[in-house]
């Protein structure tokens, strides 16, 4: 694993989305005394965050603006994280470079998240750069196995979590979901394009206007990368809000696959989720899920 | 199958639920000269609707009041019809007859909805009664096959449904899911506890916000009923209200199982897809979802 040996002479290009993962990821790294240059996205990286590094501005689409920085910056070495929502083709600012690939771009457009993700490494490889997952130079970015905090769950929630892990595992296929809940053996919600901030909200929102009649704590936020995922991307992450989120929506915990998810604040996260009474936990791979297709 | 013969001598009970469905049923039975005797659940059913026939009120879980009225007006056969959100446990209002039947009732929660309707068609089963499917007795409900309106689905249109429909077959033995909306190869939602109206409103705010970005007109809402469902309970229905919410979220048309899904105003929604620009068809039934356990 390159994180375990010594840092590669080149510096990373750490290109960023919005919250808190790319700063938390340029800190791992250049604590192991590799040398980090930013590439923060227009609109999604955040301005006061970016400026405690050496960074460069840039809008979604201009490939050649990257590629001309990237080289003179000597990296070859590129890390993609940090949120960000699919923009819609029409949306891109596409420079002379990323013109040239337009037919790709179009192509990659036709599916799922992991589809167009895919095709976009392609393009980034193709221009000669080696795309690299967060997770491989920054370790510490992912959630451990076990019990993270004070709760655990009980056996009924482990039910819930294997039930969760199932159904993730057939969705995997069809490319979306990374996160479902489930509620004493019912699954009450499958996240696709909204995202698991909003699929939690949902939840809370069906339950004060009284559709989705529950216990007061009931509900399990069960999460894991798809089978197909290119972890070099789109890990699923979760963090302090996604426990505010979850105690809003009456959950009792949350199960994520360990090693299979990243988070940016892991003791804040445990602390809040101490202090709410739920439970986080790491749970292993899913293997059903590994022998998918 | 029973409607086509003349109907039996004894009347039949409607459990009424919300919408207009009950009363569409309740009309073409009587249609076919079969008394109606309707229990008009307080709440969900319609009171000035419900009073143009012979009625009752109950509230769920008076089990032992349907039970001495039913048989009183000499009815055998029952029909559950119209829409319902599962009530919370607490919130039943059981009488003595039903609390016989507690135990099973609990064990009935723990699940999903076919789980919990299944159940409580044995209980009915078991008091007496014999549990026929609106559709049964009232076939011109269900939606049928081919195209319905003015409009068609394209090719693109068509991959999108066989995209849909493979999910949905893949989502059926998690007892979750009559919809799923696809646009351009990407599954962009899919419901669970939210019902239909909710999951295209959800899609209709996720573009307006920007999470969602997809061409002005994209997507298709696919439903079908689950593989393992009852459908003498709990057919997917759709309506000129599916129409306005699916033209709200930006849709190209609807296409529903032929035969597997009811409608209670197939004419008036028709001539709204067709003055909204969006296609409804009725497609054949899923085989994959058919082979599955």
């Amino acid at each position: 694993m390159s994180s375990a040996g010594a840092p590669p002479g080149d510096p990373l290009a750490i290109i960023c989305g919005a919250g808190n993962m790319p700063y938390r990821v340029a800190d791992a790294v250049m604590g192991r005394g590799r040398r980090v240059v930013l590439f923060a996205l227009t609109g999604w990286a955040d301005p006061t965050q970016v400026s405690r590094y050496q960074h460069y501005w840039a809008r979604i689409g201009q490939l050649g603006r990257f590629r001309r920085i990237a080289r003179q910056e000597g990296c070859r070495d590129v890390v993609f994280i940090g949120a960000l929502t699919r923009p819609a083709i029409t949306q891109l600012r596409l420079d002379l470079t990323a013109l040239m690939f337009l037919p790709r771009i179009i192509k990659a457009y036709a599916g799922g998240d992991d589809h167009l993700l895919t095709r976009v490494s392609r393009i980034v490889e193709d221009i000669g750069f080696h795309l690299v997952g967060a997770h491989e130079v920054a370790p510490e970015i992912l959630v451990p196995a076990g019990r993270l905090g004070r709760h655990a769950p009980s056996e009924r929630d482990r039910a819930d979590i294997a039930v969760g892990q199932a159904l993730l595992a057939a969705l995997g296929r069809f490319d979306i979901g990374q996160a479902v809940v489930v509620a004493g053996n019912r699954v009450i919600a499958v996240e696709a394009a909204e995202g698991t901030d909003r699929m939690l909200a949902r939840i809370a929102q069906l339950r004060r206007d009284g559709t989705l009649a529950l216990p007061a704590k009931a509900g399990v936020l069960v999460k894991a990368p798809k089978p197909t995922q290119d972890r070099r991307f789109d890990m699923p992450s979760i963090g302090t809000r996604t426990v505010e989120a979850a105690v809003a929506a009456g959950l009792v915990g949350i199960a994520v696959e360990a090693r299979g998810a990243v988070t940016a604040d892991l003791d804040e996260m445990v602390r809040a989720a101490d202090a709410a009474g739920l439970f986080v936990v790491g749970i292993p791979t899913n293997e059903q899920a590994r022998g998918q297709p």
